[in-house]
């Protein structure tokens, strides 16, 4: 500074200076990038727990004293010994997704240079909204845009994607347009008084996110209407066609279908193609929440199950989750690109330049929920740089394989019962040891949840539950592909083990 | 597997098990550190550009030739030359923010370690959502929450806190909120005929997204209503008082008052204890929007422009801005607890255990509009626990200092017009040279406009532009706490230079 500093100034800048020094972030992130590559080898071959289970007051007691007791050294060597520390702890505290023996929820182990290239952006902080604050991360995010749309089989002039932090935001996103193209001037009067309330009409098992952008959008939740399921819990296209009669001889204004390839409880791929010829027939917005199930379409093998998502008006594809990137990187589809900009209808004049005509286009914060953006992209467009859209295919195939084993194990094994036929890498279950002949649905219920909750705090696996017509069951989600057959007799092992103990508690 | 397996499965299990080769994964990783350690000094010394400038066609058409031609190879060398071509790529075509002659929006160069402390969450996955899933993210976010809470003064058993990602969705959350309190029965029964429409009252230089938010919860964007501004663009309390009491008799519900520490175009700090006064008179809910300036409480310097910060009903407090940690980590803060279950009114019976009782407040997903979230708070607290808080301190200090200095440097040069007396380190300005006199405003405007692209394009600076008082204006914010007093002169000078070739056009 070329003012007269004061010392407090010297020595201020002193301890920036060190903070932000480029020996010290190249050392830790050699310490790093050692300490990540033996704990994925212990991680993968099973040493220690998949879920370091301790209580929440224990584990924030324990980030609350490391964040109390910082270096005061200005040493570097300490410094690095003591982020050396932090993070084992942070991965010995941590959930390990990489370990075979996770089959939890539908969030994959990531290919782990995906993460490599994710930090790119993070220590960079290439962020969006404005294309001139982030010119290379709007880029790739838009290249994978078009890779991905490729698969839609969609024209490049039509269409428009972006990325957004996570499903549940972009299916708010996608239905906050389908609200403004329906109710015409909602946006800038707010929903007043209709003749009768707007409603969306949804597959019956859609993740909760859809319900609640019904009650953040002021549709309100009671104006969700459900429409049943076929006996593999798919949307019944038939009740749909009749609903939809219904709904306009009444006078409703229907704001979208909303179908799923494929829904949370039991990964079921709704009939999209016949949901189509219905929301065509009716002229009513489909919208597809494919956050899971988007990715079939790069497997030759399994794309038939997403046949006619090229049909929705938006649609939702994470590759945070099949396409196993780190989370979030969510990408949400307009079918026609002008609807992209039915979000908002305003600007910011400090944002976007009329100096610079075309470039709005990539200006994404004009139709995204978020202002500033993370560089969520670089993570996906890095691994496909790199290893090609092979990779994914497999990933895809294997996880779906390991689905269909697993439900023969299941089916071949007298003390468990699949409560479905797979479609996807999402299986739901339930454990009836004999001793449970006579007992009620509900202490049925309760065993489930009871064995889950002792074997995934003993870190001996990890899996989930759901309720499924009307009572608890166990879920798994076939994510890690380096799960084989042998754990997967495993978990049935000691899900018996745990049943035992429990029925002798 | 257990099963014959093909041998097409045999193949593809090779290439997944190089994806996660842990090797492959420490190599890439310390070739990350060298390419990163490299980058930052090269960055900080002012070699090259500031922004790598190209157009989106360009950078889009080179981010898909690189993902069109990965390896063919299975030789991990050579999967790690690639990884290093695909980094330098990334590095050099973005934005240099850690370079000081970057002063630009509010979003900061990042403490660089923050970035690898975040790249543990990113390459493990540790997501949130459910506290099994992410049990050391969720404790360590809930840790950072009750430090930054301790700034606020409050008691820890009255309040709740979490983290978003980015303050436009913080704003929403805590907007829906307020929404949901005002209006009974909302969430279930949408926004339907209300003897008067439901007002929101915010300060006239809130972000955007507070509009946003409006239309996007039904409210109507024309039911936003803007209280006038005082001489140094803080909100006007005698106004506000007035228009409460106007609405109020007309009958309008009130869902909150809205404001800012500090604004988006110059940064000003409303006067937020008397607002606080207001409200309580008339019993509205006060939000602030203090997603830049919630960080001075940091400071003994500067902890007094929030003054009144902690009797705000909700505030958003981003840890990505001035906190100096890479986006996304925004603070969402509900002085009450309850009140940050008002949110959503529901539960998804496959996440909410009901046999681990007392767990489902560690839950966040609960309360947050994300389903799954990031390990957002990674980067703040593993600083944090490194350096300690000084250091946060140190960086507000710096930067606050640095708009003083930039202002002083305008105020002492005939050619240069400061728009304001800062208020912290946002300024904005205009470069008069003494050919524009005689000049409309809409000429001076344009002449702005056209200089910052040309100052910008070139990679010499970056900074912003925004609308003040009917005419363009340049703006910068001092966010490089390496930023010096000569790179400020050598500013001027660049746009002085701009303005002349501008003018010679």
């Amino acid at each position: 500074m070329d003012q007269p500093a004061s010392d407090r100034l010297e020595s201020i800048h002193e301890r920036i200076r060190l903070a932000y020094d480029p020996a010290l972030l190249q050392t830790a992130g050699e310490k790093l990038a050692q300490e990540l590559g033996r704990h994925l080898t212990r991680v993968q071959a099973c040493e220690g727990r998949v879920l370091n289970w301790a209580s929440p007051q224990d584990n924030i007691a324990r980030a609350a004293h490391l964040a109390d007791n910082a270096v005061e050294s200005t040493d570097p060597t300490e410094l690095v010994t003591r982020f050396e520390k932090l993070v084992h702890e942070m991965l010995s505290h941590g959930h390990n997704l990489h370990d075979p023996r996770y089959v939890g929820h539908q969030v994959p182990p990531p290919i782990p240079l995906a993460g490599l290239f994710d930090a790119v952006g993070s220590v960079t902080n290439q962020v969006m909204a404005v294309y001139e604050m982030g010119p290379w991360s709007t880029s790739v995010e838009l290249a994978m845009v078009s890779k991905l749309a490729q698969y839609l089989g969609w024209t490049e002039s039509d269409y428009a994607g972006f990325v957004t932090h996570g499903a549940s935001i972009a299916n708010l996103n996608a239905l906050l347009v389908a609200r403004n193209v329906a109710l015409k001037g909602v946006w800038e009067s707010g929903l007043g008084a209709p003749t009768k309330p707007p409603v969306l009409v949804v597959q019956s098992d859609t993740h909760y996110c859809i319900a609640r952008s019904a009650g953040i959008l002021g549709l309100g939740t009671s104006h969700v209407i459900k429409v049943g399921l076929d006996d593999r819990r798919r949307m019944d296209v038939t009740e749909l066609d009749q609903t939809l009669t219904r709904l306009r001889s009444e006078g409703h204004p229907i704001i979208a279908v909303v179908a799923c390839a494929c829904s949370t409880p039991i990964g079921a791929f709704d009939p999209l193609d016949e949901i189509a010829d219905v929301c065509q027939q009716h002229q009513v917005w489909l919208h597809v929440d494919a956050a899971h199930g988007g990715s079939v379409l790069l497997s030759e093998q399994h794309r038939h199950l997403a046949k006619g998502l090229e049909r929705a008006d938006s649609l939702v594809w994470d590759a945070h989750k099949m396409l196993f990137v780190p989370a979030l990187c969510a990408f949400l589809f307009f079918r026609q690109k002008q609807h992209s900009y039915e979000a908002f209808h305003q600007d910011a004049p400090y944002l976007f330049d009329p100096t610079a005509p075309g470039l709005a286009e990539y200006d994404l914060g004009l139709r995204t929920v978020e202002c500033t953006k993370r560089s969520a992209a670089y993570g996906l467009w890095g691994v496909w740089s790199l290893f090609g859209p092979q990779l994914f295919a497999d990933l895809v195939d294997v996880t779906m394989e390991l689905g269909r084993l697993f439900h023969e194990k299941l089916a071949a094994s007298p003390d468990f019962e699949p409560l479905h036929e797979p479609q996807c890498n999402i299986v739901a279950f339930r454990h009836l040891p004999p001793e449970l002949d006579g007992a009620t649905l509900e202490e049925q219920g309760e065993f489930q949840r009871r064995i889950r909750r002792m074997v995934i705090e003993s870190g001996e696996f990890y899996l989930v539950a759901t309720r499924l017509n009307g009572t608890e069951a166990l879920r798994v989600t076939l994510i890690n592909p380096l799960t084989t057959g042998k754990h997967l007799d495993h978990l049935l092992d000691a899900l018996r083990q745990a049943g035992r103990a429990c029925l002798s508690l």
